[in-house]
């Protein structure tokens, strides 16, 4: 039994986790904190990780706790560039045992379509993304697809692999979609869809679709549950769910 | 039994039309004429409907010669304008009994969905359209998908509805696809691709997806058949295969 | 604006409708009744459209109370055999002006998507059906698949087209779905699904598919305003939002 | 350069291999053989590596006569069971330095697909196969289907995972599919569809899809081509092309 501890439980993310946290077997919920509550009830309530899903400005102040009393963190709260990534690998120096995970994406669906887009990409001749989200995004593409499309077009740099053929000569402009390093990434905006990513690979004579539909943030439980018992084990600062991921 | 004749059948459609009167039951090949044959050959062989998949240059003298025997006739060569259509109805306005279809598309899944688009479209607060094409592909959108995404607008307009909500604000130049009409058309060229074609309907909470597959010219026969055993009992111009499907 | 009046206000349907009508500009919520409040408010408030998502046991009140008054229904609540539809209309046939609308499905995305199944279904060689839902759902295929099955299979008997081919011979038990009047349905249960329907119709080269993702409840929303707005308009009984649908 | 020799040559899958390596810049077609040729033309014209696309009856002695005389070999034809490739290993004992690749399947999509179904397969509540293919086929479900589900089933097996959830109670027969080591796989049979494979996996909130489409035989050929650029390298036997491919 591992005894968790929740930091901003109060929000919707947080609320979530508790609930997860409560229906698993072998986790115990021993402290369910709001963001303002003070940090040293999860010292005082004996929590082994804590999550953290609060804001930019709050969660240095939980690593900062948490890593100085020896207790792991999974960290699902964003806007971790290398500056701060960098504060947290200084402030783990001092303290060797204890185990960070920061997570951009907690989805074990949307983590394992990157995986295996980067994957494959290198063995296809040609590759696109579609992205469908509803009408109120206000970027696109999607932060999911550009990371997606990026990691595609490194993976086949690095395979010395060819850019897709396309032997387009009158277009309307924005038919074949954003260039992003290479990939063409099409962002579709339709009333009903939540978030929803393609990934097509084609050859002469096959294609191969990856394609992941996220409906709900409690996608994002099983990720969060997988960090929290697996974080005890990986000392140091684990960037990104994938890390954790069997092959 | 209706005594068929195809004009054009040594071409790659030609051929295969062949093949497909000599499979059906109910159909007589009576002449295939290559497409510098005489065409009063269709006359001794007792042809009562001839099939032409000639040339823009050779179809209207098929056409001519066809109508002023009373031969019925089904045409699959494109290149049809407005003003060749007025010739061929000033040709069928001195012979009220024959029939003409000429149709640029015999899929019938391609005609059913452009159809089905259309009378789905007013009743959706979004359409958006992705084409999916091999890399060899010149054009962006599709022609096939451009009329497509048309038909869907003026079915809107018509109805009152308005545009696609889209609030998107940051874009990557071409991310959101081509504005065909208010509509939305996405361009994918991917090896493996022969010709696909999706319409996207979204509401809150539903999506209704129609999509259209075509792997093979054989997928033009069934539609070929279908004029040549309705074009007897359509005297005068028929545009489009959609007017001989039953609802 | 047309007085509106909710019977059932306080279920899980009920409350989505009161919401749907003060969002629209041209409906106004005259009254909201929860399943035992007194129907002569109905009447009190000057309501001129009542909609009954209530349970089968009360909805005959409903029915009989506004139908005496004048007053025209919209009907979501389930249950209505042949023999309930034939005590409506002797109802309605006493009261010729007033309009009733009983629907089973008022998602239009699933409506249009078993008339288009339909339409189709004469045209191609083969259909099959797959639905796919939570794997907490009791029944196999849905209700709905069962429906487009039958709808399909009666079509195809209609135009006279042959069954479906099938070539199995060597076949695991179960594997080629289920047998509904001829057409094969395969029920897929994946956690994470919804609800969702795909109609595969193909032919020679080319398939056709219609696909619908239902989502959330307040997919029905759009169709029961249609009705609203409808329902006044069509004296007698009106079963299944299909009728309401323009062509 | 490698110097290639084509065993089985005059038979499709050996005339499409000939025409990928007339095409390579990197590979140079030393010999082409019809499957009752003498095998020693291999020798003769320096040939480094052997394809043999020809039958099981014939494949044994192109594996001895090469592997004799120090000629790696890259096997496409069907039949190897583990009797026979026991009596490979046992000819290959006795010249440690030649490679053999014997692959039952060459389309990479394909072949990546049950790699990632079988990783991602242990990280999801549910999961289920969908097979789809031309209404000619005689097994349900397919092969690659049966063999892509049990390696699932394994996967799951191994970390331990439960069986995906299902809660039905009525069931029409067969409706569920077909149960493959505890997998439901879905056998559709469709005009115009090839050979398709669908693995869906679910968690709560989110889907995840991996999808092959194989249109045509050419798709088997940059399969083809990466074993005969690795087989060089890789002495004694390797069994299937996913020990090949780089992760």
């Amino acid at each position: 039994m591992i005894e968790v501890g929740v930091v901003g439980a109060a929000g919707r993310m947080g609320g979530e986790v508790v609930r997860s946290i409560d229906a698993a077997d072998d986790l115990h919920l021993a402290a369910a904190l709001d963001i303002d509550d003070a940090l040293d009830q999860l010292e005082a309530a004996g929590v082994e990780v804590a999550i953290d899903f609060t804001s930019p400005d709050a969660v240095m102040s939980t690593l900062r706790y948490c890593i100085g009393q020896g207790i792991h963190v999974v960290v699902g709260t964003t806007g971790f560039d290398e500056a701060r990534l960098d504060e947290v690998r200084a402030m783990l120096e001092e303290h060797p045992g204890v185990g960070v995970v920061i997570a951009p994406n907690f989805a074990l669906g949307a983590v394992l379509l990157m995986r295996f887009a980067r994957e494959a990409a290198p063995y296809f001749e040609s590759v696109e993304v579609i992205e469908m989200h509803h009408p109120d995004k206000l970027d696109a593409p999607s932060g999911t697809a550009m990371h997606t499309a990026e990691s595609i077009a490194a993976a086949r740099r690095h395979a010395g692999v060819a850019s897709s053929p396309d032997a387009t000569g009158r277009m309307l402009e924005g038919a074949r979609g954003a260039d992003v390093s290479g990939v063409r990434v099409h962002s579709v905006r339709v009333r009903g869809h939540v978030a929803h990513e393609e990934v097509l690979l084609g050859n002469p004579g096959e294609i191969l679709t990856l394609r992941h539909d996220s409906l709900d943030r409690e996608s994002f439980m099983p990720g969060v549950l997988l960090a929290v018992r697996a974080v005890g084990a990986r000392p140091g600062l684990t960037v990104g769910l994938e890390a954790l991921l069997a092959r």
